[in-house]
């Protein structure tokens, strides 16, 4: 099913670059040729629309095309549609997964992110928890919003995989008893030194601050990784990406 | 010492935001007060001017700044001559550390680049390397550029501290007779079962395609981060910090 686009889908999908608007419309966008031939493969069902050069249809599977709803754009709408600075043939406004009101399973670990505000290090940490199996990231409201196009973009394909939430860190917490809590710090246990055993809750704190207050009273162990040189902190993705290594193994 | 800018100071500065240009100059650009503090405290020698709100230079140090190149400057010019969305009152023009033409020790573990080039990921393996007290980068000739800004701004404080340097890697790694060639691949020894006896070289590859075929050929070892989960690849800097926080324990 072949469309023209109009001057307010223009309009429509620039305005999916704000989060009231993902939200209002329950989407969010894919762009490029990699993660969209992903998004086909693997959740053909969630594609709302896809808005896509001549170019990239030709070169694609026109059998599993046939049942997505498809609009032929050239490259200068792309560059209007786009939020890349090098678009990349092909854009999909994609439903966001309905996420379950509680974790896939209870019987592994959980990660829970406490304020993490760059929107390429939540992409980066959601990839690598796809890389380790961990299915449930469980954010603080004020976490940065996973469906911005950073996100997306350092996500990967992993963003559809991983079930995440964001909730009052308290109120999840305080229905976690018996759970135990690993809490990332500056000063703790060396992530070398400590056995966990599933089920576990592991939190990551902001970049700049850490783990807040009230979160930390919840935490039963703090750990940390060793450091042997001069840096006053590791980027909060690369932490995340050092403990899961650890505890995964 | 106090100076006004010139429209020609201006000028010179935005040129810096070209590598042909700080390689021409021999200097690169720090911004933002937290990062032009830890210069003062630890190279204030490599300063060759600050460029400062009169609101910074009230709350500063006066005696240490007495001896820096300074002119103030107001927020319509700091916006000119930054390269930061939001720019944060203080831009220091910083010499290039002379690097020396080989390792500062021979009996560590020596990270080696092929082809990095996201500047993000070179600055977060930048600060990650400095984290564990690896002191020697050695980076292919066709790695982004280690001072550019936003580099510059991942790596933190710890873009200094790091000895970096650009070479032809075949050359380099052919010189490198008898020490150990560890390579970051998708399928090679789990991490988790080698042991590393330091001095050895880790090689880590471009972000898509991973080490090049001339590179790979000095590996003695190809090692790999055990997948439990779907994701595809690791971003290179978290595949750097998961095998360094290994080898390093």
């Amino acid at each position: 099913m072949k469309n023209l686009i109009t001057k307010s889908d223009v309009k429509y999908i620039q305005s999916l670059a704000h989060k009231k608007f993902r939200e209002e419309e329950g989407v969010f966008v894919i762009e490029g040729v990699k993660m969209v031939g992903e998004l086909i493969d693997e959740f053909p069902d969630s594609i709302v629309h896809l808005y896509a050069t001549q170019n990239w249809v030709d070169e694609n599977r026109q059998q599993e095309l046939a049942s997505i709803p498809l609009s032929i754009i050239d490259e200068i709408i792309l560059s209007k549609i786009s939020q890349l600075k090098s678009p990349n043939q092909v854009l999909a406004v994609v439903k966001m997964p309905i996420q379950p009101s509680h974790e896939k399973t209870s019987s592994e670990i959980i990660l829970v992110l406490d304020q993490i505000q760059d929107p390429g290090n939540l992409g980066t940490i959601i990839r690598t928890c796809d890389w380790f199996g961990i299915q449930n990231i469980i954010c603080s409201l004020d976490t940065v919003d996973a469906y911005n196009y950073k996100t997306v973009q350092s996500a990967k394909g992993s963003l559809l995989r991983i079930n995440i939430q964001y909730v009052d860190l308290k109120v999840y917490l305080s229905s976690k008893k018996g759970v135990p809590v690993y809490a990332a710090a500056l000063e703790g246990t060396s992530i070398h030194k400590i056995d966990v055993q599933p089920p576990a809750i592991l939190v990551i704190g902001n970049e700049a601050n850490g783990i807040s207050t009230d979160v930390m009273a919840f935490a039963t162990q703090k750990v940390t990784i060793p450091k042997f040189g001069r840096a006053e902190s590791l980027n909060a993705g690369i932490a995340t990406a050092i403990i899961l290594s650890n505890l995964i193994k």
